[in-house]
């Protein structure tokens, strides 16, 4: 490789690597304006520190258990490790919107720091480290499964043993709908996701400096956004035939399920077959949504229906559509990562509930919990009637 | 061509394509913060699905219009595409702010289809497709005229037919002030436009693997940012001037107005010259606004003032003041594509009204579309005080 | 220098300057987000404006004063005055938010001229223009002391002769806490900021046509993010221990506290010892915040404590780990820095105030300067009940 040839490859590493950066702004809006207006600052607390704690503790522990010693040639560059870092991150943002309104801060950073120091690792070693399922041909270029399916496993493990919130399922069975705070915040978050995709699919070519490098790049820049706005206009027309109103809120659901399924294998479909994937993975993610919330898993901001559905759809679709990928080890990839993400979190959700809780208490989260355990209001529109304590406005 | 000067050819359409994706953004943001909340809702939804609507559409037949059978060499690469589909995007997305708070969804939709598919393409064609404009000499290196003028007359064509929104203009003639809903989005959406216009304009030089194309990449990055620059501070001095005080709202515009005017021509001029295109695009804006509400074209978020006018002043700038453009080919080029984009735009506009009509009722209107179209508000910042239907707050 | 290593130099710089240039609408959104509802106009109108004119000033003056004629050979690139120009910006940007709620405009943009034209040059040409620090080897990497304790120690200046906000210390000498009007928005600039830091601090080796200068450039990404993350986790630790709850404000601000520090030698340290410069950066932003509070330094966003106070602990923390540095000379630099600033900049300031004068009236200060000074609310969410003058909803 040649001076130029380095420089290119870990410029392309940096350059992604910020873009993913840049996601988790985008989790922390789409999330706080799902959420209610009292459950905001809770929403952008948890975001912030669960990128930042997953950052020290896949530096401390987690890189060393998936791709071997830090100091190690092949993956000790600085820049190979602020792009996985930034994954990392993302698997553990998948949570944050699953659990809102009503966990706890200290308990969610404790799994954070268990996720992205041991279970995140581990089991990305099997593929991304050289490991037993990279040598059985399962293949996932950028995590349909390894990041996003594993974010959404670990949400539903968490999800079980923290149940749904107050007044979300009345005595009657009913679910209540509860309405999202700020739908610009939301549209925000969607769209700097989407940009954030780039670098996230883009990069993980992780090598810019050849011809055919650099067109693979180009084909997933192109099928990522193609899939995402597959994803986008498919649920404009579930939502209209379904419920006679375009819905904005699947619509957003629809881009983000469209990326997710594409992120598995960005770089081989025609930009047809990126559409039709985008397609179905909205799809289904809009069949998810009210199936999840029929059998009481409430997840207030779609996340298990986008990252955990439309990961699995993705991964199986280049089994299904790459004919040098093997459709059973898809299955097997994604089953086994399944199981292993799913017990080892459960496992650990389990044992955080038994030592501290997880869940606020009903008067704090009825209350709201920006009050009650962050002490700050998100909005406070109303200061123009506002009177201090001296009787000054 | 050596590898090396291909790679950083293809990464430079990559990279700014990437950012031209992201104005998209910025057009939603902007222009959800310049209508009414109630209206909130319906704007998003309009932008991220006008955009991936423009994708497909685009892709599907524009692309072919435009540059040729895809399929062809030259302008095959997928990082062609995929920068030159991002720009159909933004062309749209200046109709969503003109014809916002009173079109209904699908309508517009179809307009949009039909740009992106056909109109936009056709006259593209002309320029930068290699036809007759180009042969001619008509200059527009990054669009003022081909994308946002063209953006222009279509959004003018379509308010013609549409009417200017319910009590704006009252029985005697005079024009209500409507105030913007949310200026920290109004001003976070051009911040994010004035970003992506680095991508827009350096990504059009096309290629940076010579000398001269990066040394012409670092003129326009500068002449961009000065234009803006002199457009914001015209704007405050002009308001402060005629108003007696400084109005963010056309602060804003004068940015986005500056960006606009330097767009056709950023790598000719020295810097001092931009900064003189960028007053004079913000100032005729300044004046361009006032004047569309005196005639009562209703244009909620100023985008005719911005993409017309100063997209027309950009492209005859450069014939003034660059010796190798004509001045009467850039007038020519002007008023033809104008002239093209105005007349099948209000044709196409017309059929979609006859067909199943361009407004919401007036009760849908006065209740806001949010709730009537799209049955969500955009913010519920009263949740502190919600209750469920089981009684549960 | 071969062409493609131009290239590449060249291209770094446009790519970390247009990270830099969105770094404005970071600061943007952190200030509106911490500011009252009734003066977020205020500070959206001064940051694009202030952005605006420090470009126009640092072009027509600036950058002459810093790094000599600007159609000199070495500096004069285009691409290289874009790069620098934002830093500028940056500096300002640092002051909007401790003068915030009671400063006049006018007055303000007078001083940021003042500032952009001569004060951040002057000093710039002692270090980056090679002048006598840089002969006695103080090293200032990316701006710990040159831009961001320039823009605290101006604002400090500011803020001496500005006096506190309206109410905020009781008769009693109590301190009335304000609260912020909207954390998603201060979230959201403060994760924007962290973005951008990549590019001011990545964008500070100035050039990645080496081997050596691309390995670097990863370092100063990678510690970069790692110093932040440890302000955020430190920030958390501490208001939990302190105040018995996570404080969202203060932790945006151990991210940004981090980010500072790390500023002046993101290039030498391993990753551990970036940790420990954003740990203590973060601590001593913690404990600054409260101590300015207390001797009744009215500052609504921290600017001080994170920009001033771990400026300073950033630079001095070079002398103390990397031992080609002196102790002595950062601890010169950061006192001769200082001390020019604030004395110009306190000159000046006094200068303007004896002129227009600095604040404006009382009855502007309660009814907001929104309303007063720029005659527009920034939010308006009760238009579902607003009837204009025609009687029209």
């Amino acid at each position: 490789m040649t001076e130029i040839q380095y420089i290119l490859n870990t410029f392309l590493l940096l350059y992604a690597g910020a873009m993913v950066f840049f996601m988790a702004a985008g989790f922390a809006m789409l999330e706080s304006g799902l959420v209610r207006t009292k459950n905001t600052t809770a929403i952008l607390t948890k975001n912030i520190c669960l990128y930042s704690l997953a950052c020290l503790a896949f530096f401390a522990v987690g890189y060393g258990l998936m791709y071997g010693d830090i100091t190690d040639g092949d993956h000790a560059g600085a820049a190979d490790f602020f792009f996985q870092v930034v994954f990392v991150a993302t698997a553990a943002s998948i949570i944050s919107g699953t659990i809102a309104e009503r966990m706890k801060f200290w308990p969610f950073m404790a799994f954070v720091g268990v996720l992205s120091a041991i279970i995140y690792p581990l089991q990305g070693n099997w593929t991304w480290g050289g490991g037993f399922l990279s040598e059985l041909g399962f293949y996932d270029f950028a995590g349909s499964t390894i990041v996003h399916s594993v974010g959404g496993w670990a949400a539903l493990a968490g999800v079980l043993l923290l149940g749904a919130r107050h007044g979300k399922y009345g005595k009657n069975g009913k679910s209540n709908f509860i309405p999202p705070s700020n739908l610009p915040l939301a549209t925000l978050g969607t769209f700097v996701l989407w940009l954030g995709w780039f670098g996230f699919n883009g990069g993980s070519q992780l090598a810019m400096a050849t011809k055919s490098d650099v067109n693979a790049i180009s084909t997933v820049f192109l099928n990522t956004n193609m899939a995402a706005a597959a994803g986008v206009v498919t649920a404009a027309i579930i939502t209209q035939v379904l419920y006679k109103k375009v819905d904005l809120t699947m619509v957003l659901n629809g881009a983000l399920a469209g990326l997710v399924s594409i992120t598995a294998g960005p770089d081989y479909p025609t930009v047809w077959l990126a559409i039709v994937i985008g397609i179905v993975g909205s799809g289904l993610t809009m069949l998810a949504i009210p199936m999840f919330d029929k059998i009481k898993v409430d997840d207030p901001v779609g996340a298990l229906s986008v990252h955990l559905v439309a990961g699995i759809w993705g991964t199986l679709a280049v089994g299904i559509f790459n004919p040098d990928v093997s459709f059973f080890i898809q299955l097997w990839g994604v089953g086994i990562i399944g199981a292993f993400v799913f017990v080892t979190s459960f496992v650990t959700w389990y044992i955080i509930k038994l030592a501290v809780g997880l869940r606020v208490s009903l008067e704090d989260e009825t209350q709201g919990i920006d009050i009650a355990e962050f002490g700050q209001a998100a909005y406070t529109f109303d200061d123009y009637k506002q009177i201090n304590s001296e009787g000054v406005r």
